[in-house]
C-alpha cells in the first residue's frame, strides 16, 4: 500500500466498502511500461478503470486510449484526449455508435467479422481498421475464449475485402488473455500473426500496425514476471518475426496500469462456522462479487488480503460477500488463511484492486450501493 | 408475453436493452401462490425485483416482505409496508443495520451463527429470531451451496442459547435453492427440520414458525411443475411431519412472483462466424451478463428467446453480451438455435426476465448503462 493511500484511509476513514487509488502509482506503471516497450504506443484500456481522474492522469502522460464503447470514447474526449489517440477497440459495435465515434473524430476501429466491416464501411468511411485474430490464451488467469477474433484465413479474406469497401486495412491485433503470466503466449501469437502480416503485405495491403492487446499481469497473491521480462520477450519475438521492418506496435494495457494503484477497504460483517468442529470459518465482507469483486468468479483473480491481526495465528477460511446469493462467494477452494482473531467490525484491505472493480459493481443487488471510489 | 407488454413495446418503442414488467401478472402469481399454499404467509423476496411499483402492488395484496438488507427494509417501508410484515432474512448483517431496522419497527430476523445472535441480542433486544438450517439443494438450477445455514446440531445449541440472551427463538428456516424444480427437496427438508422442531419444543423452546424459504421455479426454456404441485407436496409433507399441529408457515418467493411478469427487449449488435465454414454463429446482444443477465453464469438460467424471424430455418448459435469481457458470454453449450436470417439491428425478446435482472446490472462496465426497466 502506498503512503498516500494509507494516509487517506487513516485521516478520512471513509465508509466501507471503498476503493482508494493512488494516481502517482498509475503514472509510475505507465512510465514503467513505456520504458519496457519503447517501440510501442500505449492505448490504455479504459474499461479497466474509467474514472476521469485516471484518464486525466494518462492524458497528461501522453497516453492513447482503447475504448470499448461509444460512452468510453466520450469519456476520453471529455478529459481532453485527442480523437486521433483513441481506438474503438471493441469488435462488437452498434452502427450508430460507430457513426457517433467517427463524427467525434475517431479514426481507428477494430473488427473481426464481415458484418462489422460492412457497418464500418457505412458509418466510418475511410477509417483505419484492424482485424483481431483468435490466438491461444494458455497461461492467462482471465482467458478470453472464442468470443473475440477470427481465424487467420477469415482475417485474410476480410482484410483483402476492406480496401475495396473504402476502408484502410492498416493492422492486425490479437489478445493473449488478461493477467497473462507467460511470455510464451506473446511470442507464439506474434509468430502466428506475423505470417499473415507478411502474406497480406505481399498481396498489396498497406499494413503498418500490429496491436498486441493487453494482458500484462498485476501482482496479486503470487509474484508475476516483471514488465521488463515481457518487454524483452516481445522485442525479441518482433525482431525474429519482422527483422528490421518492425511495424508500428500498439499495446492495450488496463490491469497493468491501474490494478496495483488501488486498495479496497472492507468491513468484516460476520465470522461464523457451519458446525462447531468445522475447521473452516466463513468470513463475510461488506464487499462481494456483485459490488466490485466480479473477477473472483471461479476464484480466478486472487486478491491479497491484509487484516489488523496479521502476524497472529491463522486458520482456513471461506470468504464471501454480503448478499443473499450464494454465488456471491469469493474464495472457497483457494486455500485462504486469515487470523483466528478476525471478527465482525474489523477492517480488511484487498490489495491491487484498482482494475476491473468499480464499474463491475451492480447498481444495487440486495439493496447494497455500488463500490465508492476515491483518487488521491 | 402479455398483451400489456406487447402494446407498450409497440407504442413506446423504448431504447434497448430494457425490461418491461406487467404488474397484473405479478399480482396473478401472488394470488396463485396464495391459493396453492393457503397455510403459508407470503414474504416476497425483495431482492428478486425491488422496484417500488412491484412492492406497492404486493403491499396492496397484503403481502409480507423478506428483506436482504437495511436498504431493502427501508424500500418496503417507503411504499407503505408495515414493519410487522417485514422479515430481515439475511443471516449476514452489520450490527448497525440490525439496529436501524429494529428502530424502524422490524421485529423478525434470521441468523445462522453465534456471532450474529450476539449482534441481534445487542441491537434488537427481544426480537423474534429464526435459525437457518443447511439443507441439500439438489434439483435447483441456482443452488445455494454452504454459504448460508448451519448444521442441525449447531442450530439446536444456538436456539437454546437465544432465549437466555433476551431474544425470542420462534422459528426455523431452510432454503432448497432457487429455481428448484423438484418437490422432493421440500419434502426432505421439512422432514429434517421437523425433527429439530420437535426436539426443541420438547426442550421448552416456544417454536411457532417454520420458514420454507423460496425456490419455486419460473418457466424458462423448459416446462416446470405448476405451483399446485409444490403446494400439494408441501402440505402433505407438513401433515406427515406435524400432524394436526402444523406451525405458522412462511414462504419467501421472489422468482416465482416476478420472473414471468417481465420481458427484456434487446438489439442484436452483431452476428458473426469465427471461420467461414463454422456452423456456429456468434450472436452478440446489447444486453449481457453485466447488464442484467447475471444468472446466465455457468449457463444456469436459460431464458427463452424470440426473434422477428421465428418459424424460418434455424441454426446453432453462441450468444454473448456487448462488452470486451469474454466472461460476458451467456450461452455456448446449451444448444441454442436461432433463425439463420437474424442480423444486426433485429430486436429479440428474452422472456421471464422479471426476476434477478435489473439490480444485478453493473453501474457501467465497458461504459454501458444499467438495464432500464418499465412497469405497466
Amino acid at each position: 500500500m502506498t503512503s498516500k493511500i494509507a494516509r487517506f484511509l487513516r485521516e478520512q476513514a471513509p465508509p466501507t466498502p471503498c476503493l482508494v487509488v493512488d494516481l502517482d502509482r498509475v503514472a509510475a506503471s505507465y512510465r514503467a511500461l513505456e520504458r519496457a516497450l519503447p517501440l510501442a504506443r500505449i492505448y490504455y484500456a479504459v474499461k479497466a478503470n474509467p474514472a476521469a481522474e485516471v484518464l486525466r492522469t494518462l492524458v497528461g502522460l501522453g497516453s492513447s486510449f482503447d475504448a470499448a464503447s461509444e460512452e468510453e470514447v466520450m469519456a476520453c474526449l471529455a478529459v481532453g484526449a485527442e480523437p486521433a489517440k483513441i481506438s474503438y477497440g471493441n469488435t462488437i459495435k452498434k452502427e450508430r455508435s460507430i457513426r457517433r465515434a467517427f463524427e467525434a473524430g475517431v479514426r481507428l476501429f477494430a473488427f473481426d467479422s464481415e458484418e462489422e466491416l460492412e457497418k464500418l464501411a457505412r458509418a466510418a468511411p475511410g477509417a483505419q481498421v484492424y482485424c483481431r485474430i483468435l490466438v491461444e490464451n494458455e497461461g492467462a488467469d482471465w482467458p478470453l475464449s472464442r468470443k473475440f477474433g477470427c481465424t487467420v484465413e477469415m482475417a485474410r479474406d476480410l482484410m483483402l475485402k476492406a480496401a475495396g469497401m473504402g476502408l484502410d486495412p492498416m493492422g492486425l491485433s490479437f489478445h493473449v488473455g488478461s493477467q497473462q503470466t507467460n511470455t510464451i503466449a506473446y511470442e507464439a501469437a506474434i509468430a502466428k500473426v506475423a505470417m499473415l502480416f507478411t502474406d497480406l503485405t505481399e498481396r498489396g495491403v498497406n499494413l503498418r500496425m500490429l496491436n498486441l492487446g493487453g494482458g500484462f499481469p498485476a501482482r496479486y497473491r503470487k509474484p508475476v514476471p516483471g514488465i521488463d521480462t515481457f518487454g524483452n520477450a516481445i522485442h525479441q519475438a518482433l525482431v525474429k518475426a519482422f527483422g528490421n521492418a518492425i511495424p508500428e506496435i500498439v499495446v492495450e494495457p488496463g490491469r497493468f496500469i491501474v490494478a496495483e494503484a488501488g486498495v479496497l477497504a472492507a468491513e468484516v460483517v460476520l465470522v461464523s462456522r457451519k458446525a462447531k468442529d468445522d475447521p473452516v470459518r466463513w468470513v463475510y465482507l461488506d464487499v462481494g462479487r456483485f459490488s466490485g469483486l466480479a473477477e473472483t468468479e471461479g476464484e480466478a483473480i486472487k486478491y491479497r488480503i491484509t487484516t489488523p491481526h496479521d502476524g497472529k495465528a491463522k486458520g482456513p477460511v471461506a470468504i464471501a460477500g454480503p448478499t443473499c446469493d450464494s454465488v456471491d462467494t469469493m474464495y472457497e477452494k483457494s486455500g485462504y488463511q486469515l487470523p483466528q482473531a478476525l471478527k465482525a467490525g474489523d477492517q480488511v484491505l484487498l490489495h491491487a484492486t484498482g482494475a476491473y472493480t468499480t464499474t463491475y459493481s451492480s447498481v444495487g443487488f440486495n439493496g447494497f450501493a455500488p463500490l465508492k471510489d476515491y483518487y488521491v
